[in-house]
Order: structure tokens, then C-alpha cells, then sequence
């Protein structure tokens, strides 16, 4: 329980013997931070220690939780880790023939059960198997360690050899390790210590396109992870040129809020032959949280997390890029605080589809309710974020940059535009290399409500 | 003690009545995390509650301090709140013929025994006295909360009207307030329920300029705050061309540092005429102290804290600029992390004077021997921050992106350079508006050893 | 987690709907405060969810373990309560021909592969199931909670009615239940809404007697609780009165340390015809590890837990009376501190045999080397209390009370004694009721090394 | 803040330099406990660093705090600590004459504008004074660290001499110190290298007697503590056989709550030639706020801290001492706790007189309204301790023990008396030695309403 950074220090590492691991560095949300739910969950066996760890959530599962309860087993949480863990032990193989646990069936066993969505990593004595669910819903990659070419007769600094399978490649130059390649949807890889090798690959229960999460290009990976060959910030580049293509505008300067929509931002001003500029700067001391104490603040519903950089907003018409909208609360704020610095239009792009439904598979979207693209069309979307701040007349600019500026202004974008379902599919697949393109497709479930292997057994719509 | 956001809500703000206050959000130092350093500091005078915050260090205070105990006075912190608040009471005044305390004349007292380095509100009763020190080292501004014209009939909406004033003005635009000017060093103004008006000027105790810290343009200040009648980004744009001016320079990019040299770096590359685009991505999820739990990865030396974004960089030769260098070891990292995504050259632009000296006014910065500047002149630093990484003959690329990059690449800046301290100053002037220049001045204390009152009486060289 | 007044208070309390329930007020020891070993753990099963809670230790349980892995069940702790939830679950059962989970017969099929020892209760649905270890090692009562006749009209105070099971009968009274009677050994006693009646009574696999802890009545329990028909204090005060026959002794008074060995000195003194009297006063404000910080006040070695009351020490010859020694280093520094108050002699009656086994069965007693009873016998050890002292010549005395106190004064007791197994045993007989003679016994391992059942399976002398 | 126990380890202590030092272990008030009231308070003077430690409150201080603010000190908290501190720097000393700073015209100064109630050390470089204050309300003693006789050549082991003081004496045996003697109310005391000296006796404003607080005998003080050359148990032992000279008995037994009124339970037994037995046993695992989850609880009022011994109880008469009644609300449980297990009669005696008044010396008692004295005379209170207890027609009963008791029992005490104020007075001096009887007194403000030296000036009645 706790931050990584908190955890790990020099004595913890240093007590870590041994020559192979797993874990998961899970997102903390409040109900989930429980120590049950840590990573990795280890049991004991018939066969010895067994460890797991996995990324993403169990649909359509009640199979496979039915079969373990009736085969005598106690769940004593209602986290997935356990279920798999007990899933794998209780398989109902016919392995009287077998040596030892055969685990690649157990894992087989459990796929069929389980189809999506998950990574996977089982360690095991002296192997690990990766596992990457049949959808290819979560991501999974391979990097290898390189050994590093020194001076000799350092014995702490002997050349190191191995493997790594992580999620995201991102930290991979980090400590030195070099990408190798994705797994394939159901595959099942035993690392030894003589290296990798495919032991099975799960077929999907139906025969439809492989269904990757494409809101990792969207949102979730980070910008130098590597996805299908190519660059998540290649891809978001892609975004913002299509969205360019797709809702183009005149104005004076495309901008983003910072640290989300950049990349789609130079995309979208390359495309449009419009110059880049920073229009906002952040508050660095602004926590999560910032309180709003009274009526009149609420009231003047200014955005506290970012600052307006008057010089490059004053009688400008600005288009502003920002990677997705969730709720819609967020974008009203910094539309007022640029009308507040002089900005002259303030147009909203939006270098994704609107949200519309929620997702099952470890990704944490509201519900339809919140999700303001299943109440509002784009038009009324750019009123609206004007709306949702009471009207307020007065102007408050900043003296010696622009005092001629008096009287009303009007609230809400100017416009406001999101990109196509289509756009983004396209546009992801740009950069694409590596892939099988009879295999290729993508999860666009929270966009279209069309979800890989349906929805979950006790939903319905 | 604590995080204002988790200190003030709801609730807490509820409780607070009245309408006028003070208080400092001190920035978290271990050494001086202590209860007894919270501000406001209070104290029970024979005239009543007096409540003061400040902002800066006190230097050359030992008269005052002498004169405070020999009145009888017990010290009980080592808090320079404390001293002031105690020479405030006891302070020698002639007022038998005054009613009241004659706060004011106190001040004066205090202000002539030490002269630097604070920015200073002091509380009594239904006023509130506003102070900048003599030599206007620290900043302090003032802005006018506007009434927003609502609808009738809503009690808690009423409009508001009033003043505040703080050490930057990037805050009043979220709380609805208006900039209207800095105080004059060594001015005092008395806030009351009529207004604010300037009740004294005190001299500095020589006739030199004053003396503007000259890091809050260069690191300190948040960009949307203004100093002197210019917005800082506009500074500090000025200090990247004034940088691009003194070290042009060849190169396909330039780009900055993320979040530290951003403003420079559009500076350079206008005056350059050289595009720019980003190199460098956040890992959002990295803290302070990453651990760097082998010996192996210290030798690989990587940016922990930054990807690279291998298609920006790949073939490039790029300018990187940041705001300031002070101890030299995180830029070294950076060049490497660029050199192994495949950079074709790598030119750092640094776009402030190298730190030679400490100081001594508030401003936390380390020793001399701590210092880069003191030890290294740019070309050495240029070598060396390449140096100070193992050679690593080895180079990581991503497949498939730049597969055709082997071998030794070297290590350490192709160049670096400074901008100049008269570069500096003459960057910082060039938007500025609202000041009699005959009383202009800044310290640069810490890039000339020139202390504005000399060194504190406790040193020497 | 945490203490039982901090997690149930008012709020809490309103949360817990319903008419039954089961937990387990652990005693917190270092190693087992984890979450993981909270109790009641609770299982979901193919039947619903399973709670069960117990107090002991399982010795002997190597075959349950094993059948539990076998049928494919991961055990994810080193806890009791899981490996008996699973058994529970996953016992083979021939149970076709029932209609539901059969709790009673799998409860069976477990305590026949773990006889002792522990006190349990497993909760299913509107059922209870409170069950004692076949040797009766651990204790388990039931009581009934008895209607209140109030007067009519207060709906909130309706007549309540109903059981309570508990290892200890001590808390009956302070919720208003009545002692019912004790559980059988291997007894298993089902609660419904109508009461509660014997299922099962699972026989000891050899016929040998019962071994119900005999420490129990020396230490573990509260006076006021009921076992085998009498009170603790009563049989704690015929433990002294056996002392006195055992070792008798002519002195001036009897006294204890205060609030272990008061019930003994009470009937030793009557048995002696000595009068008893205070000699000790608790320091109110001494935690559990009073530090010693110098070599000096070692030397002294004083009790910091207890003062002298000089008046009814000085000049007198004193009996004291302890319950236990188990390592013995605390004794000495009373026996100091009551020969610096004046006593003239200093006798020590221990009202149990010495401890010479450690105890597998959920009571936590140390090692055979660190059990003082192994390494010295009672005259030894008289004279050892004393050495483990340093010598120390000069005497600390009360002025106006023993001025006239000069000298040399011996440290170590006069004399010390234990009382006898046999007399222990005779002791706790002569009050009991309600007991079948003909199968009764006691547990007297860490006395004599005759363990119940064996010693554990991985274990040797 | 903390605990001496953890605050206080080997590494802490290894760090504490030097020979002499002060400190108070304050009582845990939720109010009072916060950094800023920690003890010592050290205050920077012009002539070094002062240090202060007292236990009490200052009565009547308003002259002292008029004369410190007046001087121009500002006072930055409520504490005593603080204002004496300061009042010893700023003390209008006509000392040009002296060399350095003259701590004992200080202090007496302090004194003389406040008159009690405290006890008071103040460190200054290598002396310490100790001060009791003028009426001798708070206790103080010295005491003498004697030197221990060990074998030559360990160096560790040298000899240590020197001298404590403390407001309690039931310390020194455990550091190897000798009590020797009280101070003087209004003395001053000097501890230097050399030993210790009386300075200054500072005079009561007015001539009545001394005032020493009588409810340190009654209640506070730790039993082994000396107070005017007695024991406090000694004391305490008088007031049980003061209490059966007033209000003698006919029982069965007498009895104690445990841990309060023992030493008073043993003199009411030998006075009245009647038996000692224990009736109640503590529950060890209870805190200070034990939960009361329902009405039903509520209304069943047994007492959660006690279990009875029934043996003991059962068809007996028992008198049962407590020390001392505050608001009235603990002893009721005991009573039907008693009753519950047989008792036949319950007589309460109190070896204390009703308190009627606040404390403004320090001693923390709640308010007039509070106060069960002043709302009921003995008769109604023993009656009353019944009625708080909802009525309860049921008995519970031990089985086996006393089957035979049915049917209802009365509730209340049979009999309640309290000490008299002037049996009190009387019973203190008894033992009583040392102490010069003309200036021997007792405040007694909390029985009587008499406070020394009059009631605060901000209190009227």
C-alpha cells in the first residue's frame, strides 16, 4: 500500500534477492485501495508459492466464478486476482499424464472462461508466464535488457541480460531495456531463464477483429509509449491533423490546455498552417481538490488551476485543443478566464469522439448520466460551457495591457467541435507498422456501445 | 502546518467571520516546518491583538535585535516574525502626546534598524498596514476586488468590494480582483474600510537604486504575475532573445525543458527563426526522489523524470533551453536520454547567468562550493555534464523508428551557453512600464556577489 | 484492526443490522497484527457466504493441510481461520442425498483431521455453529440473554431475548446474559432462532482424559469467570491456601504484587492465619517499557512500575505471593525495592510450578532457554533474583520513618517456593461442580511436557 | 508532545548533554495540549537563554500581565509559561548596581504580583531555581542522588552525587535519590555545583496560614509520596478510620473500588474491627470510554469495568469505600453490579467530603452544576445512585452460586456517607511531622468555597 517511491527505497531493493519478479503499480482509487487488493496475490499450492499480478477487469466471468465455488473453493474477497489465482488452481484438467502443474493449461483453461480483458503475468518457481487477454483488449509488451559494454573488473557492474513485459513500453529506456515486440491476442509466453517462448495462443470465442482499448491513444498511455509499431504521440499528432481536416477555422493562434491536448494542438496547427502559442500557464501549487469557498466564487467560476498569459490572448482568436471531454465541467472555466484576459473568440476542438458509454473493462468512466456528450450536441455543448457559469458583466482585465476593453463579453465557446469515430480510427492507424492488418482492431465501446464479447451478464441497457 | 487545500475547507472558511485578514502560504522547507514558523504570528500588546506575515529574510538585523532585548523583551523563537512583532512593540517612541498605538511610527522604527528583506502586512483591530522593504528587494502589489453586477435579490451574492495585496498578482484574477500597482520601496500603506492610503515612505539608508530581485523575472514568479508593469512570460520570452542573440546558433529545433524553459524557448526560436516543437514528455507519475535502486541504473544515468519523443528528436540538431543551472547534475542526464532517442546534436541554452553567490534575502539557494558556476566556466560544464555519466558505449534504440544507429555516440553538450548578466537586465527592462526609471535597480546578488546593504554582519568572504 | 473501543462506537454500532453475529477479540501480538488474520473471515461459497471465527492454535493439522491443497484449493495466508473456512468448503463429502451444505458433517470431517485445539464459531445464513476442540483444551460456554421486564409503551426497549457463546463467561453479566453451562469436548452445538441444541459430539481419537489448559485458571482468565462450575478467584485463592500447607511459614504479613497474585495471598493468609497487607503501589503513569537510560540506573535497578508503602514494609517480615514466573527477571527489583523500604525479610511464594515447556496450543509462552523454572531451582533461584541485581552497599531509606538503617542489607529473596503440579491440580478440583469426574483432566504441557495428542509434527526435543 | 515513554528512548537520552536540566510531564488536558504549551518554555534573554518549567496556574495575575504588556512586550499565547517568562525579562529591577542579571529579584518580583498558586523551576546557565509559591498550594521537595559504592575500574559506573527536585517524591527511590525536604511556601532555592541554598523567602500578602492543597492527600499525589514528613497512604489510611469514628457500621465485610480507595478501605476495617475482602475485579482490557451500543445496555447500567466476585459478595453486608465522589455517576453501576451477584446490603462511605466548588489552582473539577454535592444531600444521593439506574425487576444470578435469589431487589445504596471537612483536616495531620505548626494550613476551597487569597478578580458568585 502506498506510492512506489515511498516503498522502494535503497534497503527495501536491497533485501529483493533473486532473479525474476512480478507486480502491478495499480491506480488508487478510493474503493479499490484496499491491502486485499494489492498485487502480486500469492497462494500456496499443491504444487508451491503461485504469484499473480494483472492489469484490467473480468467480463462475463460468471462461468468461471461458478465452476471454482463448485468445485469446493471459499473466495474470501471479490477481487479478480483471487479469482484467477484459484481459477488456475482448481482447473479440472485431465493431467494424470502430467509432470508437475502444467500451468500453460490452467491458463488455457481460464481464457476460455475469461476471455477478456486483462494482462496477465503468473509466476511460478523459476518461470513466468505473460498473458494477454484474446481480445488484445489491454496492451502487453516485451522489451530485453541489454547488457551494458564496461570497463572490466567491476564485479557490482557485471554485464545483466534478462527480459521485461510491461504494459507500456514508456519505462523501458529507463532502466536500460530495449523493445522487443507485443504479444498477440491469447498468447501465452513462458520466460526461463533461457529466454522467451510462445507456449499457446487462445483463440478469440468468436471470430471477429481483435478489439485493442483505443482510448490508450487517446488518453490513458504516455506520449513515448509505443503501440502497433508506432508512437503514442505520433498518433495524438495524427488526432489533431485530422480534427484539423475535419472542422478547419481561421484564426490567430491554436493553443491547448496544457499538458492534455499538445500534442493534437501542433497537430491540429500544422495542419491548418496556424502558429502555436501557450495561452495558459499552470498553478503549480494547486492540489486536486481546490476549495471554493463561497457563493461569490463559485460564482465567478474562474479556472484556479491555470493562469492566462495576457500577452498571447489579448484580441486573439484562439482555438483551443483538448484531448477528450468527460463531464464538461472543467472546459467552462478556462473559456472565461481567456474572454477574462481579452481573448477575442475562443474555439473549442476536441481531438476525440464525445464519450457516451461506459466501459467494462478496468477503464474508469462515469456513468451515462454524467457523461455530458449523452446530453448536449456539440452546439449546445459550446453554450452550455458558458451556461453552466452564472453570467457575470463585468470585466476584469488587467491594467496597461488591454484597458480599452469595457462592457459585456460573451460567455461559452465560440464553437466547438469533436472528432469523428471514424477520424480517430483512421487517424490512429496512420504511423501503424508491425501489425497484421487482418488482425487489427480496435475497442470503441465507450464511443459506439459496441463492446468485444458483449455486455456483461447482469446488464442490460 | 500542512496543504492550504487540506487545511481550508468548507467548514474552516465558514468559521471564519469578520472581513479582513492576513496570512503567508510559506513555502515547505524541513528545517523550517515548524508550528512555531506558521503565520500569522499573533501577539497580545497593551493595545490589543496585532497579527503580522511576512514574506523574506531579515539581514543586518542585529541592532534591532539588541535593541529588543535589552529592552526586556524574552525572544522565544529564532522566527524573524517573532523579532518583528516584539520590536513593533516595544519600539522606543516618543508618543506620550499620541492616542494609540501609532502602529505606523513603529514600523518606521523597525524599517530604519533593518532595512531588508520582507514584504510585510501587519494587523491591528480594523486595519491593516501593507510594507515593502526599502531597497523594494521583495515584491508586493496591490489589486481591487470588483463588484460583480448580478441579478437582484439574492442576499448571498451581494456584490463585494475591497483590497488585497500580495507578493504576486498571478492570484487576482481567480478571486475576482483587479491589478492597480506595486508599492513603492520602503512605502506603507494603511488599508482601512475607506480605502488604502500611503501613511509613509521610508529611505533606504543609502542613495543607491533600489534593488528588485532579479530571480523572481528569471525562476521565482509564476508567468501570469506582473512585476514592474510587464507580465514575467514576457520577460522571460525577452530573455530568450536576448540569449538567441548573444549565442545564435545553427539547428533544425529548439525546444525547452518542460515547464521550466518554455517561455525562453519561444523567445529564442523567434528571434532564431527556428521552429519549435517538444523533445521531452513528463512521467506524470514520478515524485521527488525517485530511487535508483542499483548500481546499473545509475550508470545508465537516464532522465527518470522525462521520455523522449524519439520522432521530434531522431536526426535533430536541437537547442534545449532552461530557465537556470544551479547544481548541474539533472541536464545530463537529459542530453543522454536525447542522444539514446537518436539526436543528431544537442546545444544547451541556459537563459540566465550562471549563480555564483548565495543568498542571504529569502531566497534558498545552496553554497558556493554547491554551485556549478563557481567551479566549471560553459565549455567545461558542456563536457562535463556528459561526464558525469559513465561511458555507456551502448546505444537503446526504438526498433523500427531509428533501427540504423550503431555505435559510439558521444556524450556530454555539443555546446553550451549562458545568457549574460547585462543581457539579463536589459531583457527584463524591455516591456516594463509604470516605473521612474531613476529609482529602477535590481539585485543580482547571486550572479555578481553585489548584496544590496552589503553581506550580512555575521560574514565574510 | 485496532482497539475494540476506537473501531465500535455509536455510529458503527447503528451500521450492524440483523440478530446475530461473530467476531474475536484477538490478543495483539506483534507478528499476528495483520488484517490478514482479523477475524471473523468470511468466505463466499457455493452455498452463500461462510463466516467463522476461533480462538487457539491448530497442532498437528500437517493431513488437513495437505487434503486442502490436493483438492486444488490455493491458500493464500498462513492463518487457522483460512485453512478451516476451505476445509470446511471443500470437504469430500458423500453428500448427494442432502439437501443443502451439510455444515454439521463437514465440521466433523475437519475436527477429525484437527482435534485441538480451539474454541470456533462458523455463521451460515440464520445458523451459528459454535464448536470446542475434541480434548476441550480451549473454553466456550454458552449464555442466555434474559428478557428485561420494563414497563410497556417504550418500543425502543422491548424485551430482548436470546444466546451469546464466549470463551469466557466474565462479560455475561455486563450484557445481561445468564450462565447456561460449558460445551462438551468435541461438542457441536447448533443456534437457530429456536434455541440451540447438540448436533454432534466428535470423540478425542484416543481415550485418554480431557486436557482443559490448567493455565487458564493460574493466569489467562478474569476472576469472575466460571469454569467447570467455579469461579477462577476461588480456585486462584485455594492455589494459595495449597501454597500454605506446601511451603508454610511463620511472618508478619502476606501481601502480592498488586493485581496478579492478590486472590493467592488472600488464601494464604487465611490458610497461614497471617494478616494481609498492602506493601506495593502501582506507578499509574508507566507504560509497558519503561527505558532505563544509563548504566547507573540499571545498577540501581529499581521496579519502576512500583513504589514502596514503607509503613507496612519497614521492619517486617513478608510473605509475597506471585501467579507465575517465567522468566524471572522482574521479582528482583521488587524484592530490592521492598529491602530499601526496611523489610527485615523478603519470602516468595509462587502460587504455580515452575514453566518448563513452551505451549503449541494458541498460548504464547517462550522458548525452553529463556524459561527461568529450566534453568534454576528454587533455591537457585532466590538467590538469583538477588544477583541479576547489582551489588549495591548503600541503602536508600525514608527519612523521619527507618533512619536508624545503616548498612549492608542482602538482596535476593530469604526464601522462594513453587507450588506443586499435584497441588495445582488439587487445587482447582475442590470447588468445581457440575463436571463428570470420570472425564475430566487437565492440559498441564507447559508443566510436566505431557502434550494432548503429541508433540507437532515438525517438531522434536 | 507525547508520551515520556516514547519520547524518551536510549538515542534520545544519549544526546542530552550536560548536568542539569528541567521538564514537566504535564497531564493530557485535550484544551491544554497542544506545542505551544510543552514545558520548558526557553526564552533568549540579553543575558542568555532562560528556561522555565511550573506546574499550577496563576490566580490573580492581572497586575503582572498589565506591568509585561505595559512594558512593550507582546504576549503571543494564553500560556502561564510565557507570561512568567516574560515577566522575569522585563522586571523593572532597579539592578544597575549588579553585575549580570539577578534572578532572584526577578522572581521575587514575579512573586510578590503573583501570589500562588505554583510550583516553579528556572534554569540559567549552570543554576537552577526552584520556587514554591507563597501560600504552598503546590507541592515541591528536594531530594539527594547519592552516590552508589560500586567495585573500582568501571569507568562507566563512576560515582554520580547531586540533587532533584519535584512536586512529587514518589520518584526518587527509582533514580536512587533521598528525599530531603519540602520548601518553604514563598522560598526561593539555589542549585548550584556546590549544592543548594536558600536565596529569598518570599512573604503571603496577607498573614493567614499557609495553604497547602488538601486534595493532593485525598486524591492525587501517587500513595508512597511524602507530604509534610508523611505518607500519603498513611494519610489516606487515617481518613478510612476518620470515616468510621463518623459513621460507623454493623457489616459483613468491607470493601474497596480497586485502585481508589483501598488504603482508606484498610483504616476503615481496622477501626471498625471488621473484615477486608475484595469484591469487584477490573476488566484489564476496558478504556476510558467503554461504548454503551443500545438502550438496552443503557438501561441494564452495569458497570463495564468491574466484574464481581461473588464469592465474596453473595448474602453479605458490605461497606464499600471510594475516595471521592465527583459528578455521582460511576458508583450506581457498582452498587447493582453488587446487588446483581447477592449482595445483601451495600453501604457506601466516601473518605472525602462533597466537593462544592471549582478549582482555580490548577486542579482540573468540573463546575458548580456539575458538582452531584451541591445537588443532593448524602441521603438523596444514595438514593439517587439507584434511580440513575432505570429499573430493573430481574435478577441475574450466577447458577449454581445463589440459584435461590428471586424476585426484586431494591436498587441504591442502603446507606452513603462522606467524610467531614473538618475530619479531614484532621485525619491529614495525624502522621503528620516536620512541619512548623503555626504555619500549618490547608486549602480547602473545593469543600468549603474559602479560596487563598480570594477568588479571581474576572469571577463573581
Amino acid at each position: 500500500m502506498g506510492m512506489i517511491n515511498n516503498l522502494f527505497n535503497d534497503d527495501t531493493m536491497k533485501k529483493l534477492k533473486g532473479n525474476l519478479g512480478i507486480g502491478h503499480n495499480r491506480y488508487s482509487t478510493s474503493a479499490a485501495s484496499e491491502m486485499v487488493n494489492c498485487q502480486p496475490f500469492v497462494v500456496h499450492t499443491a504444487h508451491g508459492a503461485l504469484a499473480i499480478a494483472h492489469n484490467g477487469e473480468l467480463v462475463n466471468c460468471e462461468s468461471l466464478r461458478k465452476e471454482v465455488l463448485e468445485r469446493g473453493v471459499g473466495l474470501s474477497t471479490h477481487s479478480d486476482s483471487e479469482l484467477i489465482a484459484q481459477s488456475l488452481c482448481c482447473a479440472p484438467l485431465d493431467i494424470s499424464e502430467h509432470d508437475g502443474p502444467n500451468w500453460p493449461a490452467r491458463i488455457r483453461h481460464f481464457m476460455t472462461l475469461a476471455p477478456l480483458s486483462y494482462s496477465l503475468v503468473v509466476m511460478h518457481k523459476d518461470k513466468i508466464y505473460a498473458v494477454r487477454d484474446t481480445y488484445g483488449n489491454r496492451p502487453l509488451c516485451i522489451g530485453k535488457i541489454v547488457p551494458i559494454g564496461l570497463g572490466a573488473g567491476k564485479p557490482d557492474v557485471a554485464p545483466a541480460e534478462g527480459y521485461v513485459v510491461s504494459s507500456e513500453s514508456c519505462g523501458f529506456l529507463s532502466i536500460g531495456a530495449r523493445y522487443v515486440r507485443e504479444l498477440e491476442p491469447g498468447e501465452i509466453v513462458e520466460f526461463t531463464r533461457n529466454g522467451f517462448r510462445t507456449v499457446d495462443i487462445v483463440e478469440r470465442p468468436d471470430y471477429k477483429r481483435m478489439a485493442f482499448c483505443i482510448f490508450e491513444y487517446v488518453y490513458f498511455a504516455r506520449a513515448d509509449s509505443i503501440f502497433e509499431g508506432q508512437m503514442v504521440y505520433s498518433a495524438r499528432l495524427q488526432c489533431g491533423r485530422q480534427l484539423a481536416r475535419e472542422s478547419p477555422l481561421d484564426a490567430d493562434i491554436v493553443s491547448s490546455v496544457p499538458e492534455s491536448g499538445t500534442a493534437a494542438a501542433h497537430g491540429f496547427a500544422r495542419e491548418s498552417n496556424l502558429p502555436f502559442a501557450e495561452v495558459l500557464c499552470k498553478n503549480r501549487y494547486v492540489g486536486r481538490t481546490f476549495i471554493q469557498p463561497s457563493t461569490r466564487l463559485r460564482q465567478l467560476g474562474v479556472a484556479k488551476k491555470f493562469g492566462a498569459l495576457a500577452e498571447n490572448v489579448e484580441g486573439k482568436r484562439i482555438v483551443l485543443i483538448d484531448d477528450s471531454i468527460v463531464r464538461g465541467n472543467t472546459i467552462g472555466p478556462i473559456i472565461k478566464l481567456l474572454r477574462d484576459a481579452g481573448a477575442k473568440e475562443v474555439h473549442i476542438r476536441i481531438a476525440s469522439p464525445p464519450l457516451l458509454y461506459p466501459c467494462y473493462m478496468g477503464i474508469n468512466i462515469p456513468t451515462r448520466e454524467e457523461l455530458i456528450g449523452n446530453k448536449l450536441n456539440p452546439e449546445q455543448l459550446a453554450k452550455h460551457v458558458g451556461e453552466s457559469l452564472k453570467p457575470n458583466k463585468t470585466v476584469y482585465c488587467l491594467p496597461h495591457i488591454h484597458p480599452h476593453i469595457v462592457g459585456l463579453i460573451s460567455t461559452g465557446a465560440d464553437s466547438l467541435a469533436y472528432l469523428s469515430v471514424e477520424g480517430l480510427v483512421k487517424a490512429v492507424q496512420i504511423n501503424k507498422a508491425q501489425c497484421n492488418p487482418s488482425k487489427s482492431g480496435y475497442c470503441t465501446a465507450c464511443l459506439t456501445g459496441d463492446y468485444p464479447g458483449g455486455l456483461p451478464e447482469d446488464l442490460s441497457w
